[in-house]
């Protein structure tokens, strides 16, 4: 007769909704984040038999994110992730390993005193693992949409059988930025070097392949940022195809493009310190 | 036997998306538009017999989407739109009325030079109707996102059996602002006056309702920009709901915030010069 | 100096997600709802002023949802919505007008007992529209998404300068159907018999273009329902292009084909029976 | 001076959709997909040098799915990934691993002939690890939304602090399984099996956590499919939480409830074999 075993596993409250207000004379302060929880520990009574002696309800995780934004203040996400990843492994007995991943969205002041406007799409991230083997701090970017006109090439690729894709010495390159990069110790206040390394990286580097934009994306960030030991960047291609419009007797000179939408390249890598030992427990792609 | 009659109606190429690149010695220009093209006219004989003759193929339509981008450069969407309302009115006899959708995405210049970043959320809008009648200019903007952490307050309200709903005389109030104001002739270069318009009004208007802002954000785009005649708005209500941290022995001086996603207050209206006859076929909620 | 004045407004609460089962010796229901309610009437004072006296607050609209819910059952869409609209303006002495839109998520039992799946995409929509001129009642349907493999052509359009597509005697026709029908008096239980009215009208019809196929729809839904005064469409033309494998050596006999997200055509109309005096404030596309 | 190094990368063509029609006597089949596909080998001088000569450019991936489609059909989305993935591995000297991922959308037939309704929002997918180790299959399916409208209990979990969540011994349970499962040789035709098998699961067991049920729903497939060694599972716990209607003078037992977006519990976890030696690099969660 077959026996089966429980395998990795966790649970948590993913994406509670907080906002925190910041009162002062001269403005107020506004912090908006989404905030994920997933613990590990001493879980198979719960999954085997329905025995939840070692479970710490969600509800009461998603309870912790609002107490703890009263009592101890949000002063950064990777901090905030933090405290909150300690707590959990260090108040509960069955609880050995937490994650917790904070997006935040960011806000722009209007007046300088009470009024805000949402600044977009793009997401800033703090990744927060927590065990007795330590803590392990990520931070990243997300739907950072950059775009360059030129100063990208695509040649002396592999053709085959398949290929069709004509050569191309000036290319629109446009990407959404998906990045995270791991950190020795904690985060420090590294964002904004890591956050403007990566985009002056796109910005100066003459591309030859998606691929060499993103190492050196990635390099650009691991040199501002003594702490990061390393990057990881998924970056999808965002094609955007020059109009044929011959048949309507015009030429064009690289002025006017479709914005595809699927299908897209996906490029993923990272670039790590030499000295790194990869901590894969941190963090998967 | 009982007969049937074809309705209104209409058709055409929804959501082209188009980039266009202006190169120029002191740094590229980047216009990246998304345009919905709608065609009413003879078209009785495509629906009950399938013959075609009137039908202009939603596909060149497209085509001329691009074409016109080459041709006639975009100087600005209401421009751009009327243009191609204009073109498939006169140059189709089949065809008597046209309306032109475009949706702008806002980039942001990152090095002055060939480098871009998509800023956000917000989306800019045109919507221009043409027909024998003339044309309509309807401009635009949704998703711009405002919160203000205090200066609004809702009580004196209707309390019947169903009301649980606490007076408040200080809370959040969030909204994703989806505005359009309709020109008495051509847009100009009013986009940017009455943005600001909305964005003031918000911020310095201390509010009673989400319906009196409303107001007041019409009201000043009117009075900011000669040229409008109407303003219509609709605002969901992105409640912020103060959380209620007592039962962890915590106070909550206006500081910790759920914000919730459904259901949401919907406030819709629109505010109109008083000599201002409506012209309801120009646009719809 | 200019004055301004409100124009049309309405408000109330979004998107109010309420589900409910009924239970029962053989096997539970479950009903699956999301109800937005919107408000017309005395309601100038809360825009221009703030005072709310004529506001029943949008909270108190969600509570009554979910105790009518309790009270009176929902016996369809259709009924719950009107009981709601009629109760918002018989109740309160400032609201004159109500429309309530209903959404339904479809479930399918499992076991006949307590278990259920959800079945998919398609929803089934209700919209009530009640003030003092009467009750109207639509019904309809989205995302039904409908495909035939051949017995689609395309051909005799109109030919001009922007012109580039091929007539086509054979291609895929797909389309996610968004359809509603405004009832005479109560919607009754027709709904079953437009649906399958719209699929079957789909189906065996020969279309020469979508424009053709939509009418075919209409008309289906008014022949098998004789309540039914007027149906509207909105079909996007959901693009499967004919994948070009000539540049590997292979043939593509209708076998092959690219599903295109944007730009996509969009086909809108009305078939009406032909004595329907038009209400036009039932609805708007 | 810090020097940097290159870490795991992969890259390739994502979400390219692609519909097949098998045209024949007795009616037609389709099948419509999703692709992406990841490359990894000797991709170092494409991101340090912008080197491509190893590069398979992601355009080219796209055209072989196309031509495959063709050229060997899909008999199964396991098998034509398979096909895929041997392909750009022992085609391309530069290329030593590759995953494809398909997603397949599920049509039912309307008629028996051409056409075809889409069924709503569940996906079936399949994800193909092939290198030089050997090949790995895992099928899946997401978006599988189940409920339950008792047979649910959650109690006797840890109280602290920030506990307030109240014992309940009646509850409704529902979850969108996404659920992957790793087949010891090629999938053959357990999907339906395993498929069936979960829905199963969660109908029949009396539910003491999610987990609890998730435990279940991974043992079920294992049972019925001897082939495959791992079952994993994200199952997020779609809250519906009772709505309390005595303000309103009414009782409510277990008849209405609210339907909430956020936050969510989600549970995650996975089943094995006992003697399963796990193969992490098949896929993560």
């Amino acid at each position: 007769m077959p026996t089966f075993a429980l395998g990795p596993n966790q649970y948590g409250k993913a994406e509670t909704r907080i906002v925190r207000v910041t009162r002062g004379p001269g403005g107020d302060e506004l912090t908006d984040l989404n905030v994920s929880v997933s613990l590990r520990g001493d879980l198979a009574a719960s999954h085997l038999t329905g025995d939840n002696a070692a479970v710490l309800p969600t509800d009461t995780q998603k309870n912790t994110v609002y107490a703890f934004a009263r009592e101890h203040g949000i002063d950064g996400i990777e901090e905030f992730a933090t405290r909150l990843a300690r707590h959990f492994v260090e108040s509960q007995p069955g609880i050995h390993g937490a994650r917790v991943i904070v997006e935040q969205h960011p806000w722009q002041p209007v007046d300088g005193r009470h009024t805000f406007r949402r600044d977009g799409g793009e997401i800033r991230t703090a990744t927060v693992h927590h065990d007795d083997v330590g803590t392990q701090v990520v931070s990243g970017v997300r739907d950072l949409v950059l775009l360059k006109t030129t100063d990208s090439e695509f040649h002396g690729f592999v053709q085959d059988r398949y290929t069709t894709l004509p050569e191309t010495r000036d290319r629109i390159l446009a990407t959404s930025v998906n990045a995270t990069w791991r950190h020795a110790g904690p985060a420090g206040d590294a964002y904004g070097t890591a956050r403007a390394a990566l985009i002056e990286a796109f910005a100066d580097t003459h591309s030859l392949a998606l691929q060499q934009t993103l190492y050196a994306m990635g390099e650009r960030v691991l040199a501002a940022c003594p702490g990061v030991v390393e990057v990881r960047l998924s970056l999808p291609n965002r094609h955007h195809f020059l109009v044929d419009l011959a048949p309507f007797g015009l030429d064009n000179p690289n002025e006017v493009y479709y914005a595809a939408d699927r299908p897209y390249g996906l490029i993923e890598g990272s670039v790590r310190r030499d000295d790194d030992v990869a901590e894969e427990v941190a963090w998967s792609f």
